[in-house]
């Protein structure tokens, strides 16, 4: 049997159908509504919630309510969640995929999320993947659900990354490499020195891009960093199991340099389309994002603010931090002064503006670059047009109002 | 001839009908829009923008867009606005009355607002009014507009706040006395030593009220504390004039002693409702918002993060800075920190969801407290309810998640 980390967690063999019970079950205000539709129109009334304790309802999406109709549907799946005693994350605390990770989701765990970014929790050697909202009330209904162990493609990282490239300059180049349903319903197995050395930030980019893919999900071995990143979340360390890799024998391998990785724009609505930066050089921008579950972490706020700090930006910039965790050491550290001086506007934690229902959604005709996952059509705004970045590349392009790699930036090639 | 303010700012006797240059022109992303649909279809092609100089845009009412609409009008307005060579505050720079009050509107000048609360900035001496949207459009034509000078009435503000009364509610003392339509079409000028003593971000909060009683406007003279409010905005001393009270024969007067105001709430849907905060004692609240042209300036925060500091507020409480520069100077002093630690959701700075059409709408059945000045039936929320009340009330409840009056919260008399 190959000893991938989806057939240890999942314990069977790749392609085998599995029942099993979830470790964690979250939902946002977006799903968690249609799932209490249909958890209270499709479910046997008497059946009642099986584990409230393992769910998690978390209000991301339209965060704070727009109008009175999301107002009601939040009201109602508020009222909900506290009657049934699961975790209820109001508006404001942030992310779902970045609440579980904070100290929450642990190694070897089966987690299911209502959002097909859940896959991001394979960074911490979870098996971690999307359900629909039916999916998800039969898990309220039951406390379990079906799977089909994945076959897993090893993506070896080797060497170290070089100038300005980051993680997720990594995960469009990853995701070039396999395209957009070049995995499908595999696991993607990232593995390697350059992985072992990769920070927790990185992981979970990397992990969270992974469904760009058609992946299932995207995993990590929890290691010594794993450890030491949650016990800091206050995690008791007998919870942490580490994971050894196996020498497994993968469907498929495939070899990345981070040395040769530079930074990257995905362009022309696929995620799949990576090109250099300086490629698109001089393109004139009407507005930034950074955040979102991709790059709202401290971290990418951090690196941002390495490159704007004590200039202005030239162009319309939102910065909206994954979680109120990340907004308050941002606060503490004057990340957020600073931001605010250099001219940012800074948005409650949540998704922001990266589906095209709240908070900064562009106009006709406007290009936008974002540190998202998804560039589709029409997607952050009708008529709109945008490009996936890394933080970097955000902030050195903020600073010029168009596309500039921050590599040429710092080496002061600008006029 | 009496010499009121407005009298002399306008420089005509009550009741005359006068045609005159405005110093100041400012309009919303709401306004601003219907502005430019009014502009570009009934005013003659050839007219051109008489004062641009003049003319501000101020992004603050979907701020940032909400959606693809929103986005494509304020796309319009941005790019007409740089054309035309007006001041443009995009998204993220604060609500349009704050803006103005930053050293731009100075005392003596007449000032029009596409916004019925730019009666706002009579607390730098200035003659301050709402106009609509077509009159809006007459004066980017003609750089004036017609007036018919107001009657006054006099507002005597007598000893000192105790406890934790503050001016909002002075304000709704006042509205309360008046009533609604009590003071149609009159100025309100407040006087006598308490009027004085009053500090800048009061003076701003009493007048911001005065249109809540049907007035024209409200003004506070200038005086050496305007002086240096301006001074510290970089104005240059010699454009700042100092007005000196006359005795004037007031159409009528009121006497509030200010010893004898107490934490207040409007309720019932009307803003002349005010009754004292400890008779709704007890009563469950859903959600706080902290913030507005009303209470949305950095003495506002600082006097509800004074309340909440160190503590978890109990209820949903958001907070929206009423400008860039409030949000800067409370990031830079720690309030932001603090009060994301208490809990709290920080939104970008602007009108938020006062107006109900943007972050923060109240669901159907839910009760809101606001530091707003509306309290109009479904105004935040379709079904929804709120009360009006000051920052500290606002900071009281969030911390017990019900109405309490700041004044018993401080006694420790709550459980």
């Amino acid at each position: 049997m190959k000893e991938t980390l989806s057939v240890r967690i999942l314990g069977a063999e790749e392609g085998a159908f599995v029942d099993r019970k979830v470790d964690r079950a979250y939902a946002h205000d977006g799903t968690g509504t249609q799932t209490l539709a249909a958890y209270q129109n499709f479910i046997t009334k008497n059946a009642g919630v099986k584990s409230p304790e393992k769910i998690s309802i978390i209000y991301d999406h339209i965060a704070p309510a727009n109008n009175s109709t999301t107002a009601n549907l939040q009201g109602r799946l508020r009222s909900f969640s506290k009657e049934e005693n699961f975790s209820f994350y109001d508006v404001g605390s942030g992310i779902c995929h970045q609440i579980m990770s904070e100290g929450i989701c642990l190694p070897n765990e089966i987690v299911v999320g209502a959002d097909s970014h859940s896959c991001t929790l394979g960074a911490l050697g979870a098996f971690a993947t999307g359900v629909g909202a039916t999916d998800m009330a039969g898990i309220w209904a039951t406390g379990q659900t079906w799977f089909r162990v994945p076959k897993s493609i090893g993506i070896h990282l080797d060497g170290k990354l070089s100038g300005h490239a980051e993680a997720k300059d990594v995960a469009l180049t990853y995701v070039r490499n396999l395209g957009m349903d070049g995995a499908t319903y595999k696991s993607l197995e990232f593995i390697g020195e350059g992985a072992t050395a990769m920070p927790m930030d990185a992981r979970l980019t990397l992990c969270n891009m992974a469904i760009e893919t058609g992946a299932k999900t995207g995993m990590f071995y929890a290691d010594q960093l794993t450890k030491t990143y949650l016990k800091n979340y206050g995690v008791e360390e007998k919870k942490i199991s580490l994971q050894k890799p196996e020498d497994c024998d993968y469907e498929k391998e495939i070899y990345l340099d981070l040395e040769r990785v530079e930074p990257l724009l995905a362009v022309n609505n696929r995620v799949d389309t990576a090109v250099p930066v300086t490629r698109y050089a001089g393109t004139q921008v009407d507005q930034i994002l950074v955040g979102t579950c991709t790059n709202g972490r401290y971290e990418d706020l951090q690196r941002f603010a390495n490159i704007v700090r004590g200039k202005q930006v030239a162009v319309r910039t939102l910065i909206v931090p994954a979680s109120k965790e990340v907004y308050s050491r941002a606060a503490a550290s004057g990340i957020i002064t600073d931001l605010v001086n250099s001219g940012c506007v800074i948005c409650p934690p949540g998704c922001g503006p990266c589906l095209g229902v709240h908070m900064g959604v562009l106009g006709e005709g406007e290009l936008g670059l974002s540190t998202a996952n998804r560039n589709f059509k029409n997607r952050m705004g009708v008529g709109a047009e945008y490009y996936l970045c890394s933080p970097s590349t955000a902030a050195a392009s903020a600073l010029t109002g168009e596309i500039t790699s921050p590599d040429v930036l710092s080496k002061g090639r600008l006029k």
